[in-house]
């Protein structure tokens, strides 16, 4: 099993809530922040490797203050003090096991989420963790690993100026829907895997094969952990008055949340086709035993009694009239052949080859 | 296995909300819009190529424009232009692996439903994705592929006046009402399939049958798909106080809402048994195994300690007075026959034949 | 399997809502309406071949119109027009597959609910649908069969002044409580059966046994179709304020709403058993082949060492010293009971016998 | 199976409502009432026959009115007369077969929950049905069964003043509590049962444990039916704002109703453990199968191969130069010492032995 | 097994409820209570050996009393008195085997909930009781055995201000957090536990690894029966607007809340992991008894067919002309080469070795 089932945490039970702690992959490493400041009219891109160097918001903007890859405790408390933002808030940045979640502030919406992987060599689904907070003209968000999973949105950003008429709140609804969008890839890519693995199921059912499925059933489980929760919260994004998004938003939000749906029913019926692979396994073990058996059964019921004939045969005793007839091997052959025959015959009858 | 778990996407994530992309068969084709404009005195019947040729609504009328299939992304963008459609309506419309559902906009309903064929060559349940925009006086439906499932509706229009009584939120209801008709006679031929599996299964057990029955489940969980989301679906058109469907229309949708339900129950009743197909599965080979297991078991402990005997007497002591008595041979025959027979009256009355 | 799994439907799909369609035995016979007119003074009795001889309602009187076997479209189109009833009411009276329900419309109440009865001979649940509806002083029962359910309550009202004191709201409460009384009965009989099929199971787990209860699990499934909708049906008739049911009448609907929870209970309970049964089946049957496994184990196990030892001496190597010994031949019988004696003392040890 | 699945009921379907008819034991017995009134200051006992002997009840004291085993129907009508309770409740209170539920009338509450008890020699746990009324200062309460279940709280009530000090409510909370208090003392029962039934399946696991175990799953089927039952009772007792209940009270009935809660988790535990067994038995066959499988392919894997060397040199050919040798019958035996030895040293390294 | 099912209670059923019974291990020792009195500017510890000796409460300090290790029942008695505790909430504190509940009362709060630990040696999760009262300024703990839980939270009030600017209702969440911060721990144990079993069954599928998966399955029912109840518990803490708990604190319980959801998100893929391995086993079971059957088939069907044609030519006719035959020996022997070879090849076609 290439993962740990539950993830150690590097917290100290006990310690005081709000006290940061990192449980990322490299700790206190310089943070690379991507500045994207823009309106209809013009559009900005400039990289930090402090907030000190933060230039002030400018009205009638949008801000967007990307991260790709956690770079420890400090910028983080950093980032803190800029934004106001609350311990509690700063300490879920930093925990990359966390729960998709969304967290209503007076001045703020904290969201939690995941992107998803499927690596094609070890068969599994890894997570990493994005924290959004949107504000009223600002959206910051943090991608536990390098690689900057926006892209997308900043090309949208820079070609054209579509996306830069709406503000902060589509924004943040921008990059929830590149994360729902990477899922459908996600579950086609797993619904490949699970048809190879039928495949293989109807042509070889080895033991390696139960592996596998038993092993992508587990996968399935995180993949689930991450779904329904993520469905949770677009869910109260929608039902939430908040008034940081605009009602003309909230008809896309209603569009990711049809997404998530749909990826959900979708994940379910793998899930249940992923069961069904097992029980067709359990199913084919018994119907080959009962194979194994019949070839076992037919070869014994034949063989043991003509064994047995010619071991009377081959008895010693001084009187045994059949051993001196002319005909009497050949006699004893035909029988023997009768016998074998007729058995050959009820064992066909009854369907067994 | 048939078709694929997954459907692919044509669309590339993280391109902007509401880009057009065609999930379906034939892109980009000439459209074939049907025009019906009617009411209770009147009905004509036009073929447009293109949406410039829609000749202006008349007041009184209802408008019913439909096409079958899909041709593409321009059509569906010029049916946005002339309606004034979402573009997220638009993007759900050329989606053709979409969950079923109702959206209320300001001044349109639109609802996405399938048409569900069972296709007896290949056992498989196919679906066709529907797409209808409910306006004040007009209906647009958007069929995911050419032949119009809607014929009936058709001829009942243009043989008699009373459904032409009734306004556009009816005749969205009679195009419902047709599908979900249909939905009976595709329970029929899934309920007739299922049954003639069992009587497979009840004359001869092969793992043909198995891989039959594990298929045809398969196809049993995509209609769950469908049809679970459409029963949240109605019931969503009755409890919302819509204006667009009149109270008396109410009574209509109530009854497809029944014809619904009544279907959820029949695929569940379905599901249980076939889902008791594969545990009788199991059972009878299990059972065969003890069959087969019950004749192996006879046959060696009937002959093996016979053959023992024999061994026995084919030894060669020189000191083996049973060897030249008169009647040793005809002594040692009547013994195995009454071990053979002790044996045989054992396994009778243990009930193994 | 006696019945069909899915019943065909008469109406063709796609025909007009309303349109009436009947899915019974006998089409279009002559109906035969049993009138009773009834206060707490006086009461009547008519039988009617035709509505038209229906005589006018008197102040002050219940009028029960009742019709045991459904006859056909022509007299339930004249009862629509008789009562004014909405099109698709009608429609339902004749669908006798219909899920049990209950449906205001402003002037009466619809009802519709089954009659069930066990047949022992073939061990099925059958299902007989009723339609009731309830008017200020009129209630209105059609039996899909022939023969009157409603027997029990003709008496009652004829016997004696009680039943007779209340209005046309207790009298619908009475029919609803005959058919649910007889619901017990029926519960009572499935519980036999299932008993009886437990001990069958426990004496000779046959595969007729397993078919037995297979099918006897599918019947169960059409009692849950038909039970969990009229608890639903009562339910709402108890919770919805319908000025159509006074409130002394609805401390008794609530008495039937128990014995229908009661109902269920007994019936999930009876389910649960009867699962139960199904893995006990499976499990006795991996007993008997562990069983029958042993037996031959040990015949085997203990017949082919001794054998073996018996060949040996049967080879024909002209030098083999033992074969010339005075006591050989009894040294090797005694070697030969010490083996199998040691063999069977093994099994024995280990719980084989 | 000692108890029927489905209890008898001796009412005829179809009878009228409020039609008394008594399914207990001894139908139509002297009913013997026992009555205690009392208040802070005094207390007084009095046995009844009739309820004709009723004294009228004092201002300021509580009275209790308690029958042990149910006399038939006459007395029960008397109740019904002298405190003016409705037929249906009499109805209820002889059908002792009624699940667990709470009523509110007008003046009264009318709550029917059971007593529960463990039979260890039949292993079967009994239920007892309680009825109880509580009105504004008298509380009524039958037993089904002879036998004061609430001996404990007479005892109190005699003992000292503590409970006399309050009202009538509090009274019907201390039957409650009792026999909620009872429920532990049974799932201690249950559940060392279940300890023992698990010891009995790891050192020997015989059909008769299979049955023991399955046969004891059923009586857990009736604890459910009477458990969750009452869960509902005490939390609608709690929920709704009867006058009859005091707020001081409601606290106790809180409690009551964290015991009900905390016996619910507590069974449903039970019942997980009892089909984890099940499964553990299913799984220790297999196992079983497989070791006797082991035993028999050992042995016969090692003998036959060397039953035939030994059938070979037992050939009656002219020309076997192998015969003649001096050494031949060493070399032979020397040969199957090292196929045996090597089929052992083979198993052994697969881990068969 | 070595924990009881059921716990022993030791209250007889019927006593008086508020009746106090201790259930604990020690009972009647001496109590040591700790008691910690803090504002922002100072912090004093004190031990007391009775109630008697508590100093009044400063006013603008909170106040918190802890127990390790109930002590009997006279001490809680005196609890009681000092602090107006209701009878109900000192009889659920010496109730050691209480579901986790919180219990809002006029002037306090009581909360009870369970301290969990995994202990390595016997596999065993084991329980700690803990009651909270949460005053105005006042926190009392009550810990059911020795040795203090919360000595992180009393390091961080004697080590800084910080903790001790915040309210009673906030030092009653830093208890509830550093249990819950310790089930993190517990479900690490856990996880490593399981990947423990799943690498056992993986190596060497025995019996002994069947019972740990068993008793483990076990231990995670009570790990449900303890999580669950404390997020309802939280969940009621958040709802319910109970004035004690002030509006910043409740951001801090948000948090908890959050833990406590991502606890039994993992808890529950933990039992699906562990319901796997309890499928896989059996699975492998199955895939064992084919191995052994085919082992056993190939070594009968290749040797019994042989034995047999040595059976034929140690028969002892005086007319059987391949006796007499020069290369009858040879000839014989190179068929049995050839029978042989060509059963192992069908057998190698066929995937069984
Ligand atoms: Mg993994
Ligand atoms: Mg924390
Ligand atoms: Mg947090
Ligand atoms: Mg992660
Ligand atoms: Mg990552
Ligand atoms: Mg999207
Ligand atoms: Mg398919
Ligand atoms: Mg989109
Ligand atoms: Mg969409
Ligand atoms: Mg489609
Ligand atoms: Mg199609
Ligand atoms: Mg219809
Ligand atoms: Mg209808
Ligand atoms: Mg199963
Ligand atoms: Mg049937
Ligand atoms: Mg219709
Ligand atoms: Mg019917
Ligand atoms: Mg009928
Ligand atoms: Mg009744
Ligand atoms: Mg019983
Ligand atoms: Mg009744
Ligand atoms: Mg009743
Ligand atoms: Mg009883
Ligand atoms: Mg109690
Ligand atoms: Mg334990
Ligand atoms: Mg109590
Ligand atoms: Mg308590
Ligand atoms: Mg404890
Ligand atoms: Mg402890
Ligand atoms: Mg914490
Ligand atoms: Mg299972």
């Amino acid at each position: 099993m290439a993962g740990k089932l539950v993830r150690k945490k590097g917290k100290k039970a006990g310690s005081a809530p709000g006290t940061l702690v990192f449980s990322g992959a490299s700790p206190d490493a310089e943070a690379h922040w991507q500045l994207l400041q823009y309106n209809l009219d013009s559009i900005e891109q400039l990289n930090l490797s402090s907030l000190q160097q933060l230039p002030p918001a400018k009205p009638d903007s949008v801000r967007w203050l990307n991260l790709c890859g956690l770079p420890g405790i400090a910028p983080i408390e950093q980032l803190g003090q800029v934004f106001s933002l609350h311990p509690l808030v700063l300490e879920d940045m930093l925990n990359t096991d966390h729960r998709p979640k969304v967290e209503a502030h007076p001045d703020y919406l904290f969201v939690v989420f995941k992107m998803l992987r499927f690596h094609p060599d070890s068969r599994e689904i890894r997570a990493e963790q994005i924290s959004l907070v949107l504000m009223e003209q600002t959206v910051i968000s943090l991608q536990e690993t390098p690689g900057n999973d926006f892209d997308g949105v900043v090309q949208r950003l820079l070609a054209g100026r579509r996306l830069r008429g709406f503000g902060a709140d589509y924004l943040a609804y921008a990059l929830l829907d590149a994360v729902v969008d990477h899922y459908f890839i996600l579950l086609e890519q797993c619904g490949d895997h699970i048809e190879q693995l039928e495949n293989e199921l109807m042509t070889a059912p080895t033991t390696a094969v139960l592996a596998k499925i038993h092993h992508f059933k587990r996968e399935m489980l995180l993949l689930r952990k991450v779904v329904w929760p993520l469905r949770e919260l677009l869910s109260s994004l929608l039902r939430d008055e908040n008034p940081l998004i605009k009602p003309e938003t909230r008809i896309f939000l209603r569009d990711v949340y049809d997404h998530c749906v749909h990826i959900i029913d979708t994940m379910e019926t793998l899930r249940d086709v992923l069961s069904g692979l097992l029980d067709l396994y359990l199913t084919s073990v018994s119907n080959r035993t009962n194979e194994v058996m019949k070839v076992l059964t037919m070869m014994a019921s034949i063989f043991i009694p003509l064994t047995f004939i010619a071991g009377i045969y081959g008895m010693n005793f001084e009187v045994m009239p059949e051993l001196g007839w002319q005909y009497g091997y050949a006699l004893i052959l035909g029988l023997m052949a009768c016998i074998g025959g007729g058995l050959l015959w009820y064992f066909r009858r009854r369907g067994w080859w």
